[in-house]
């Protein structure tokens, strides 16, 4: 079994790729990190894993590169271009969930984020970890940069209509709803149950930081000039997230033809689900798995193609794709460890 | 005081123009019907109601008209264009809850309820019952098309900016989430326990009735040409409703003025909030109460109008605005009986 | 109308009494103190009070007492008995929340408080405020202890059996279920969102603070050496709070019987309903209302009388009984203020 | 692998035996029957199941005899006892969720359940699956009956204190708190949505069928003249369930000793955690794993033992159990099928 580290293993992300990485048969976890929590073992943290022996450390890069051929960094954005020159130095595969290798351009980062890029000379190298939609540049990648959750979703959506030809503007209107564990561990009075429950608010109403990342997403599938408008909100879920996208398309596409195009893109995909005509995905269907289920209907009066997609944030959304790039990434099957059913209701 | 009756009152909409009734200084509820509940007392189904001594009879037309002045219809379409004309005929008051005349025309209702309409001739004197947006028409009507709950949070969120001539295109999306009780008291698989809960989904995509009805009221507010494109959604909330409203803009139009806009057109008004600039209504901020809280942002670089809109579906989006309605139209001050504060946390 | 004021007003203990207090015809809600937010407003931290103009300020005893003439004690324990002194010197009725003057015994609130009790010689004078209990105490206090939510509910339910003195064993198990705004508004990982839903779990078994009071109450109510085991639990509710109490009974005891000691004990109380012989509360049934709705069934085998009771933790757990107990206090009606049905789906 | 076959497949129970033998490396799901959704297959019931070829078929006892070497049964109580004994006279192993087969004396069955017991003469061959406190029975068991959910997070909870010798009384409560798919899949007011998010009340109080399974197993565990005290309680969650268990114990016990008698008990079982002192386990920890997490605490004052037990009621309480039953009863490793970690926040 391959050694396999997770840098930053105490966030939900962190969690849930530690629970993945149990798991899977051809990795071995051997090392988690959190500078925060070094010293606690992960089952005083997550006691859902009880079995787990491990504790965590603080972070060590050359301990990392020591004892791991694959490093998870499931860090915050900004920390994982700290720490990913030495460990690739170092001659290890690098699966990054933060955002800092996502964006091709080192400006945009630091125009959304407002950091500047310390790693720009990585991001040529950097592979968009989408699989389904850019899978051939996965294997032997050295740098994964998974995406975001909402682009996830977002752009498995958009994709097939994208590149079929039969978007006809650029004007994308995204609108998703995501569970709390998106917004991570961290407490805060939005986050706490009692402001939570029994409400759906929006938030950060067009000023997302997966704004850029769908766009250019969008531009990569071939759409020009993509101008993305993007809504998220906030639901009484913990995991699991839907993403609504609208799409002007060819007035002359039949809904018969809308959801061929997207039987047909996705054939073959193990982990995508297109729902038949006239069903909807629900984030409970996915849940706790890598799966992606998405829903094809068209409103034909106003010409819009409403395309609707269901992932787990965790896990579709950050973990398992996460996974699910590593096992490209490193020769193995592309479903390994990540194929156990879910709790289904 | 006046005294009051529900026709169809075991519902959950029923059960909240109950709930409001026995609470306003100004009616006197005197008799709730429902014929599948015919002999149970209120407090049998709504325990929380363990203080009203009432119990449902079957419909009877004729014992309404005799002890009531004021008639609220919260029975199911179809339903209520049989038993208004009577009422009416009667003299009473009737304020109705259902879709049945809400459209202008009475072609347009077929073409969506599949059923023909069969009290046509009342569809010109229906006064379409949104105080905050058609006031006027209200005082001294009798017969109140109390309008849906989507096309409440949706017009409330598009009308200061439709009449104030910013809306550029008649292509307006509306992306919604509602609480589990829009779906009504009715047993269903989607609305059972395990299968609601930790999830969201769309529906009705693209077929909701509730469109035409969006259509009609934009276009009475000035936007020619309206085309909507309407999702709704279903979120593990018992009661709330959020509508987040898309609308281009021009180009000219900056977020000051943008939110001086709704600023403006909802001064006085005791229902509506307009949420300061870079905050975002939730719907726990309304449960329970008639308010509405709206939301303005403005997507610069794509000149679009995000407007989001917080009511409860149950109060503002049905029960309240009935109450509200049968306030202005028999000339009561209109907030009486929906000023409780409600519970907060 | 009577100036009151709320001192701790910005938790949850004292929004609710915010909310109620608004709605209060009697008294006039003058002054909300809160060190931590003093400058805010009540509608920035709690937008559902939209139309509320007040803001917090820092607590000032002077300036209470000179506008006010109640003072509502929201304050954590220790800090009540800090700021009550000053308030009653001048002359203000003080109903307080907190712990503080609810044992009778200061050895017994050090014991279980592990702090001195600073104002030992006013708990002659305070009084227990559980009106359904002990009303007559009530007229005219100066100072009255509104007991603790699992109390309140602990104590209802016990009371009749206690009284009839059908109860053969001081040993009386307590097994109760809260919902999350029990812990407060602070924030902690128990109680971010994804930690709580979905989840339920003991806490503090054994040890939970609101045990001697309990039991105090329950040999003020005549059962001689009580010996309480309280079990409390976390639920994924926001308010709300189930006691499900077990006492030894007289074997000769029948569950008609039972049944009417409790229907006989609390007719004519006008927050109170006991179910129907075969039917149980539930929390959903009182939420945001002041009532108790209590269950009653006998475990004939075992001699063993289940009593569930259920309460808002918020209302009759805390806020509403503060505002029912100042009602009686000053010699208004004990409902008034407190009687607006609240939502009931 | 070995074929197997679920009889009444589409419920909760069904759906969940069906995701965990899906995932099974030596078992092999051939066949799943339904009267009631015949011709479904089983991915338009459960889309999480997406991947799943099998469609439901009416039950036909000659068709699994022929394809299955195991049935695994989970339809309601004495519709297994009608198939059992053609499916046994046919050679298979099988392994029962419903209550069928769990209490010794046919007297009792009926007593409780209000129905005659068709298959008496099983009674004695039928293995109680409940491995952690009786595994020795089950290898090479032709007949399993799985306990009910209640009983197992209860008797996991009683027996170490039970076999050590120290309960010192009969009288044994359990309060427990259940998920709503506990009641199954079948719509009813009670697992509405609206009804039971927010709520938590108690049911079937002194009278649920789980009694005297509860009280057989405290018997079989060594406690003389057991009586039970069992009230089950309703919370929003959709699976889980705690039980809180009170025994009277020796007033010598120590808090240590009364932990150490657990920690030794359930040493080197694999599906339980006893929680270290002080801390407590939550449905969460163990949701859609066959784990148990067992909380110890002794409130010494009164010498009463309170032992908290979370499991799944669906995997542990229900399927999960019946697949480590038939993995010991035909000689796999007991954890085979129930290892893979499942999500943990």
């Amino acid at each position: 079994m391959l050694p396999v580290a997770i840098v930053g293993a105490a966030g939900y992300a962190g969690a849930e790729l530690t629970r993945l990485l149990l798991g899977h048969p051809e990795f071995e976890l051997v090392r988690v990190t959190s500078n925060a929590d070094e010293g606690r073992r992960v089952r005083d943290l997550y006691p859902g894993l009880a079995n787990c022996g491990l504790a965590y450390s603080a972070h060590d890069g050359a301990a990392v590169a020591r004892d791991a051929k694959v490093a998870f960094l499931a860090v915050p954005h900004t920390a994982a271009m700290m720490v990913a020159p030495a460990l690739l130095g170092a001659g290890l595969t690098v699966i990054d969930c933060s955002a800092d290798f996502r964006l091709h351009d080192p400006g945009l980062f630091t125009a959304w984020y407002a950091e500047p890029h310390t790693a720009p000379e990585l991001l040529s190298e950097a592979v968009y970890g989408l699989p389904e939609l850019w899978r051939a540049a996965i294997p032997g990648a050295r740098l994964v940069a998974c995406p975001g959750c909402y682009p996830t979703a977002t752009l498995l959506a958009a994709a097939p209509a994208v590149r079929a030809g039969v978007v006809t503007s650029g004007r994308v209107i995204v609108d998703a709803i995501s569970g709390v564990s998106g917004a991570g561990r961290g407490l805060s009075a939005a986050t706490h149950f009692v402001t939570a429950t029994e409400s759906v608010s929006a938030y950060k109403v067009a000023t997302h930081r997966h704004t850029p990342e769908i766009t250019q997403g969008l531009e990569d599938l071939g759409l020009p000039s993509a101008s993305v408008v993007f809504t998220p909100h906030l639901a009484p879920l913990d995991r699991g997230l839907l993403s609504t996208v609208y799409l002007e398309v060819d007035p002359a596409l039949s809904p018969e033809e809308a959801h061929a195009i997207y039987a047909d893109a996705y054939t073959g995909e193990r982990f995508i689900t297109v729902c038949e005509a006239g069903t909807q995905p629900a984030t409970a269907h996915v849940r706790g798995s890598n799966r992606a289920h998405i829903g094809v209907a068209l409103d034909v009066a106003s010409h819009t193609l409403i395309v609707t997609s269901a992932i787990d944030n965790l896990v579709k959304g950050t973990a398992g794709q996460a996974v699910q790039c590593a096992n490209i990434a490193l020769g193995f099957d592309e479903t390994v460890g990540l194929t156990a059913p879910v709790p289904i209701v």
